[in-house]
């Protein structure tokens, strides 16, 4: 499989034609909403509104930013462990990540911010986008070093649609719950990147097995990744929740399930190796599997404890994960999972799933007081919580199925052999797709392994 | 001394029954407050009150996540310095924090916020378990590559216990003002740690000697850390002062004291080498002693150039201490500070008690107003600034004696033989109790030190 | 050219001279503004304002410590791609920032915020000393390895005055719109650098060369750099906006323009390499220059598909001034330009100067509401759109002009023999002012070069 690596005129075409495209449906489509438009000190004065303090701009901003460096230095680091892909992982990163964010504010504007023809943006708009790019950052973990830029931007393009469609049918149609996405985003984006790269299945993958691990230094680059994740993701689950006590609640639950998922994964790592040492890809990934299992109660009154029991349990099944299943998947299903999206995304998003289920199936008025239950469920009519519960149930699987059917029509699209896709020997090489440093340049071919020449693929 | 260091049972146990016990107390004693309960609403409502933004979140949570980082990747990668040690420094830096954060909201909840046998957490709780924590990372620093990851967590269980009854101390019975910590934090973190390590002494450490010095890349990721915490130690002094006026001037204060004692750190570390040329290890460290020093007096008013004095003097003594007196307290005093923390935390934050103290018995209603005096310090009754004063001069002592007290005890706790620790010749090296990548396995013997074999220990 | 780099006096002499002015000028002038002084509670119940919320920290302080991340993680890391240049990158910049923040605090108050003697202080005077010292950095970039410590903190001292009267100029005396500082940053910075590493031009630079270029793990550093500028532009560009829309808007700008930049960045990268291969300097940099290019207009209504053109162009112009540009004002007008800022900063800027000039040479009142056209440009009397416009673009060549003469000015000063400058075969290397570690000295003197000793200076 000797495909031409060679973008020259692909990716410069790819990104140019997107762009453009982008350019020309914000100048048809998106304007500012009211609080960030001009027009707004008018509607204040005409209104008596005596603080500038009311404007959407103060309660979001900060997790905003927070949610931004999670999806750039996050993701983008955390995926820097592998010993010759740190380029393209921030990289590539950095590419899908910006393409995605513009794409993700017009799908999710015709959806939920669409009026009159036109698209109106502020800065929920603008997390909720880097959001929806999360879910994609998620799947990429999955791909990680076995596809070109050009597919990643065609899978964003694909995955984006996707999640928005499947965003509207939970949030809007179901009313279902789930301000930090562990079935939008985790769920979603875990099953439909697995099912992407079980369709780009490489048999011959081990001729890429040694640069398939980390070296020192690579591995530090990835704990910022880890860091960064772990510390903000108390702001990623409160970010676009209600004001008030329910942005509160779910970054002090995020907090709590995240610290006990530490102490779980530790536990586990040492225990699972023969000699007690602790593994650096459980440190990197399994410690944050309890801010995505409880990205749908946290805002939720999950409670403190039931936040450090979401956390203890997802530390122990993630490192279960990359220890026993990863290897059964890749060896018995075909599924190369090159991040371990599966125990990081994939099971602790199903896990928040049910949580949220069980926790909205539960909530009563002595928990939530009387407006309070109105105020966090927005129940009206007939709805109840149990009614609620049910919804939720049913987003966790129409999340699933979306990703499944999505991600195996992507993931043909990207099979076809016109995208600048690596060979098998070439894969997880930063050289094929970019011009490296002399000192990468020099270990390329090295005695142990004559036949690699990624210089010139 | 040959010790087993094999952790296989005995981490993943302590992990585990730690996390247990965590979660049962939490669930006996820890509740949302009143900010985010989802009882707020109905709160809000009969009381008429405006504007959500006057949820205690929206004043805090910005500093919150500042804090947050400077704990995590702050500490974390402040102490990656070393050429062998990056996956332990930052690993177990968040081992210790995450279980320590959990402890300190229990511990300062019983003292601070327990109500009718409930603990109620908010924002500012997340805050002070991240203040809480701050001291036990700068105890680590005094027992860095010397210790293992179980006996790190039996010194956070100790630390953080005394810790909350120092506070209770200082903050409580005596009124003292340390918002951002000085003497609790700081001074008594580092003398809590200096004790540790003196009571831990290992003289046979020079057969790590090497492993002691860092590498070229090593110290471009402790400078990450450097600058993370350099740069937001403003939220770090400011975030639980009071409202307003209080929490902006902790915030200038911090960046003037610590723009200046980048100045004089560089003048000292280069006056201090025979060429003129900077020492990494003193930009990283002296730089922050400013942060410090002003940490008890950065709300009061100090004045910008009483900020900028306090950082002047905190650079130069920093750096002197660093070429002069680590050496000496590690000749002569077998005390083996590995990141020098007394110069850092230990003289800083005894001088930030002394500027505290000194402030507040110059507080007067011509420099506060009226209102001022009494909404900064609280006073009531016969109490007035010299009181004040003699009150916080109190609190260094206090916190002086219990790190002392507290520290010999723990460190002969922790001098059991049983808790995994390195010996003499294998400290300072993460392949004791990591997995650690073939290129640092690879140099791990090397010809010019057959005897090490950190690999099989 | 054999001068003397050993700095043991004057590095020292010049930090504690340039600390010890700096304390006794703030003794004399600066005090805190009335939202950080004791006094505003007193001001606050006498004027029944019922929410702490209206404090000025509140709407600036998280865009503030953004700024600050950007300036000493940002610029300095960002600079950090050079194989032996690191501790100098980081520390250099972390030193210029130090002196250039306080030092900007007295020179921007002297001309915005005296009042009866005083300076009075408080968040958004730090936010504009971070800018000030932006534009330092941003020079730092042009002259980037040839140049001592000293000459960066006397090129500081300058750079900050003549940044100063600039600003005071266009903000004052033409009131010109500039929050995000296309032209009082960027358009001044990058100039001002060019000149003076125009008159410090070394003819044998070359000696140098093969010091001149990254190696992998650097180039990894410099993307925490990149990414943290990118991130947090959209805050960069809002920080001193307006409270409300105009900080709402401003943010959304950047985030599209910066957006829009990545895509054609890649695109020209890849079309510009025989290979189609993606080169790093192009990601680290080019990406950037759609926050340089709307840092005049973000706060205007610009509409967000405005952006996306903004970014659009920028990235394409940037990318092609890297690869034909920066060689050609090397090779023929003596320019270098070690880290392109001619690309990243000074087009850029002159763009973003232009668009700014273009967007307020619009506004009317049918797009700004009739109070908020007032609101945004504080038109009173016969100034009108049109004027705005023309003060705008004059405001483009008055910074020109102030970097071209003070540039040369500096240049000169900066020639002088006894600032301790490296000669030409010792550039782009730490080991001149650091003490590095073993790995990297052990590679100084290599085979294929052995005339190099940098060590022994």
């Amino acid at each position: 499989m000797a495909w031409n690596t060679n973008l020259r005129w692909r990716l410069p075409v790819t990104c140019l034609l997107l762009q453009v495209a982008l350019v020309v449906l914000f100048g048809v489509f998106v304007r500012y909403d009211a609080d960030a438009d001009a027009h707004w000190i008018d509607d204040r004065l005409s209104q008596n509104i005596s603080s500038d303090m009311d404007n959407e701009f103060y309660y979001r901003y900060p997790s905003f930013q927070d949610v931004h460096v999670m999806i750039f230095v996050g993701f983008g680091f955390l995926m820097t462990f592998l010993q010759r892909y740190g380029f393209s992982a921030v990289g590539f990163n950095f590419l899908l990540a910006a393409f995605g964010i513009q794409w993700a504010l017009l799908m999710q504007g015709w959806f939920h911010h669409y009026d009159q023809g036109y698209i109106f943006i502020g800065v929920e708009n603008l997390i909720n986008a880097d959001f929806c790019v999360g879910s994609v950052c998620v799947a990429f973990g999955a791909v990680l070093g076995k596809v070109s830029p050009i597919q990643l931007l065609i899978m964003t393009l694909f995955q984006v649609t996707l999640f928005s469609v499947n965003e509207f049918i939970l949030l809007s149609l179901l009313e279902v719950k789930d301000a930090g996405g562990s079935m939008t985003i985790h769920t979603f984006g875990a099953y439909f990147g697995l099912t992407v790269t079980w369709i780009l299945y490489r048999p011959n993958l081990h001729q890429s097995k040694e640069r398939q691990s980390s070296v020192y230094h690579s591995d530090l680059f990835a704990m910022i990744g880890t860091l960064f994740l772990w510390m903000y993701w108390p702001s990623f689950n409160s970010a676009v929740s209600n004001h008030g006590d329910a942005q509160h609640r779910a970054a002090i639950n995020t907090y709590c399930s995240l610290a006990a998922c530490v102490l779980t994964s530790v536990a586990l790592s040492s225990a699972l190796h023969k000699k007690g040492k602790l593994d650096m890809v459980h440190i990197q990934n399994a410690t944050l599997a309890g801010g995505v299992a409880v990205g749908t109660a946290a805002e939720m009154m999950l409670m403190p404890y039931g936040s450090l029991i979401v956390g203890f349990i997802c530390g122990i099944i993630s490192t279960l994960g990359f220890v026993y299943l990863t290897p059964f998947l890749e060896s018995r299903l075909r599924i190369q999972d090159t991040c371990g999206i599966h125990n990081l995304h994939g099971i602790p998003g199903i896990i928040g799933g049910i949580v949220g289920a069980v926790t909205a199936a539960c909530a009563n008025s002595a928990v939530y007081g009387k407006e309070g239950l109105v105020h966090a469920f927005g129940f009206k009519g007939s709805w109840t919580s149990s009614t609620q519960g049910k919804f939720q149930a049913a987003g966790i699987f129409i999340s699933l199925a979306m990703a499944l059917v999505g991600g195996s029509i992507v993931g043909m699209i990207l099979k076809l052999p016109f995208w600048g896709q690596p060979s098998d020997e070439n894969c997880f090489e930063d050289a094929v797709y970019w011009e490296v440093p002399e000192d990468q340049k020099n270990t390329a071919s090295r005695p142990e392994d004559p036949t690699l020449n990624p210089l010139e693929p």
